[in-house]
């Protein structure tokens, strides 16, 4: 029954080894044969597509339109936001030919597709009557790394990016704003990540951006992980790239652009986060497969049994039968490393009694349940599992918030315990360049949720502006 | 109310800046700043979303499971299979550094992802019970092109490619044959292209593949167009990729795998095949609006009443108001200009006398209907407007459909009128050369439903030994 489960290490002896046993064992991803680049399998990829699914509707509730550009940057047009190419410089992967043939000018691989969308916004705003223009796409994008984590860091991974132009600063504002509340409610909703969202410092926000909101999630280790961010540049992009429209007033102004994001990271979060030392347990509604039934025999009874309940169920839930030829303990361990939600033995001896088992990931129950009552249990159990995921994630990060007057003290909290550590700071790059250099964090972010009091910053001692988060971070 | 439509050259005048015409002006995309590339704009992307939609559904009835493999792919890796090296060498976009720095070995963007999908299936396979592995993605490709036709050619195009290993020839066989059938039925029923189905010569088929099965679909103009293929590779990738397991029996054997695609060239096929003077004609199906309902006036009842009819028809098709500040006229001239299957206008003077005007985009009518029964109406006209302009496209085939004994007669009915022509042939490589050289043609498949006689080959006057159509290609 352990046969695959051996291969994983515990969580609490060494959680980064952890991590890649459980994704690798799962079958969710392979590595590619470029340093830097994974594969997503059916299980891995699904997970994506559910994820997909779910956020494009709500983008489409805020009508954004889903579009396609181009994934070469000629270097040229790259380079004219100068702190967006510092940002990126040392990452692009460079098209330098094509067959024999040297190009006469290098193509970047969009590391993001910010120049070329603001450059296409150029060309199609002329008036107010144009505005607003909100595109999204779904597509991967580049960023050279050196080391590859599964969804955490890879050179290339898969999101949505949304770009959007308005006529003024308070429509844009507010576009930031309710994609950042969309991103929140599908994190706490849908993935069961009880996340925390802010601004960013100036340190840590987007190159070229004026602000950057964050969702903010904590592992189960107490590291942090950025999960999904929202950009207002205000007209700097417009004004880089002489985006003027003419407004209501026929006079030209320059348009308010947006940008926000969610990638693939999203499944290192819910893996970190959920899941457990006998694999993955995975939120029910991104869940590939929510209910997998086993037969602990193949009579014909039991085999019909399990095809009546999958056509029962299959009306609400994604079921599957686990019809390969292993071992009744080997199916349980997998259905165990998937991190399926809810599974349904059925064997004779329970058929008799117009019974199956139904056992849940999470708390690994297991629970006879008769056969016309399976469908309202079903029903019951897998809200209470997300339920349960979501309660243990918040109350590791409730166990995991702390507060810090002073450099020594976060730096003494977080040696005891990983977490995320509320400190009065200053606000100043310079300053957080130096906390970054003594103690190897950052800031995560600027809770929208707690009272700014007056203080001294935990690193400078001048005045504090500002109460924020430093954690140790994926 | 012809603002829009003064910009379209007549088809019959000049069908190909009229197709670029008809692409520009209805929105559908723009050129992006890489020379060859081209940005899908919303209204493009949606058409393509509903394609992916549809046909994504299709594949899942036949098990197939989405993936996502690596953009880019080592040279080593890309060289190991021969005759597909040869295929693309001169098209391979090559990434040779990142940032500064020169990379140990050039990495090409994928082509088409095979050698990646093949090279992993040699470390997936290795039992009988470990196949078939049935994958798909949707993803861009790069094969570089020195001349952009939208849709048609471009350096990046968006596709689906499937990629399968089976334990038979078989199953392989039955595999590349369903989905050539998915393919056919998705043109016919839901593009409403009465495409021809068959097999490619040896001279059109896959680099690397046994067989390449083909649907084409002709255009207004006569011209065929290639609208996807099917290829079964018999064990020719296990061998080079060396994809053993073991079978039934225990004994090592070869994978025999398959692969397919369709790409956004559907969508180049249905503009010119449906279209006209007046712009886009969409198949219902894949029409980002199905329904554009537009006010004559501003007054409070008008705009109450589509209000409700669009409410009314919104649970069965994509029902949009033009709210924009355009004249009546415009407005007309748009929905025209963007091929929205059903147009429906409310006014006071319908009002008072309970009625619309609803007009189909294809035959340009205009009818009173009642409100009470707008609803079937819709229904009814749209699935005329389907059927409608598939016929017309039959049509048009069966009057471009000829056959001819020699290559001199072959010419001469080119000459007169494009189209398909049935010719018998000898299958020869060199023979289909020559022809080639001499008409600037070639074959388009060999039809599976053409009953083969004995004759001479139209070009060598050696054995024929199929009948296969011939024409000018896009």
């Amino acid at each position: 029954m352990a046969k695959k489960m051996e291969k994983i290490t515990s969580r609490d002896t060494d959680f980064s080894q952890w991590y890649t046993d459980v994704v690798k064992n799962s079958g969710l991803i392979d590595y590619g044969p470029v340093k830097g680049t994974m594969i997503f399998k059916p299980y891995g990829y699904a997970i994506w597509e559910n994820i997909q699914k779910i956020l494009d509707a709500e983008f489409k509730k805020l009508n954004v339109s889903n579009v396609y550009f181009p994934l070469l940057i000629p270097a040229s047009l790259f380079n004219r936001e100068k702190e967006h190419v510092e940002g990126f410089a040392p990452e692009l992967a460079t098209v330098t030919k094509v067959g024999d043939k040297i190009l006469g000018e290098e193509l970047y691989i969009r590391p993001t597709s910010e120049v070329l969308i603001v450059d296409h916004f150029a060309k199609e705003v002329k008036s107010y009557r144009d505005l607003p223009l909100i595109y999204n796409q779904w597509t991967s994008v580049m960023r050279w790394e050196k080391t590859t984590r599964p969804f955490l860091r890879s050179s290339e991974f898969l999101w949505q990016e949304g770009h959007t132009i308005h006529e003024s600063e308070q429509e844009a504002r507010a576009m930031t704003l309710n994609i950042l509340e969309v991103y929140k409610k599908f994190a706490s909703e849908v993935l069961m990540l009880p996340v925390i969202s802010g601004r960013k410092t100036e340190r840590e926000k987007f190159a070229g951006a004026k602000e950057t909101y964050t969702i903010e999630s904590l592992m189960y280790d107490g590291q942090s992980l950025q999960a999904g961010t929202s950009h207002y540049f205000g007209d700097n992009f417009s004004k880089a790239f002489n985006i003027k429209f003419q407004n209501m007033n026929q006079q030209e102004e320059y348009g308010y652009t947006t940008s926000w994001g969610v990638s693939t990271r999203l499944i290192g979060a819910i893996i970190m986060t959920h899941s457990d030392d006998q694999g993955l347990v995975l939120p029910a509604k991104i869940a590939p497969i929510q209910v997998q039934i086993i037969n602990i025999n193949e009579s014909t009874e039991v085999l019909e049994a399990s095809q009546q309940l999958q056509a029962k169920l299959a009306d609400d839930f994604r079921v599957a039968i686990d019809k390969s030829d292993k071992s009744f303990g080997f199916k349980i361990a997998d259905a165990e490393i998937k991190g399926i939600p809810i599974r349904i033995e059925i064997g004779p001896r329970d058929l008799e009694k117009q019974q199956v088992t139904v056992s849940r990931r999470d708390i690994r129950s297991k629970t006879q349940v008769n056969i016309s009552e399976v469908e309202k249990y079903v029903h019951e159990q897998i809200q209470a599992y997300d339920q349960n995921i979501y309660q243990q994630a918040l109350t590791n990060r409730q166990q995991r918030t702390f507060s810090a007057n002073t450099v020594a003290e976060y730096m003494a909290l977080l040696d005891k315990k990983q977490g995320l550590v509320l400190v009065p700071f200053c606000g100043r790059i310079t300053c957080e360049q130096e906390v970054k250099e003594k103690t190897q964090t950052n800031s995560r972010c600027i809770p929208d949720d707690v009272v700014q009091e007056k203080a001294k910053c935990f690193n400078c001692q001048q005045e504090s502006k500002l109460k924020v988060y430093f954690a140790r971070a994926y």
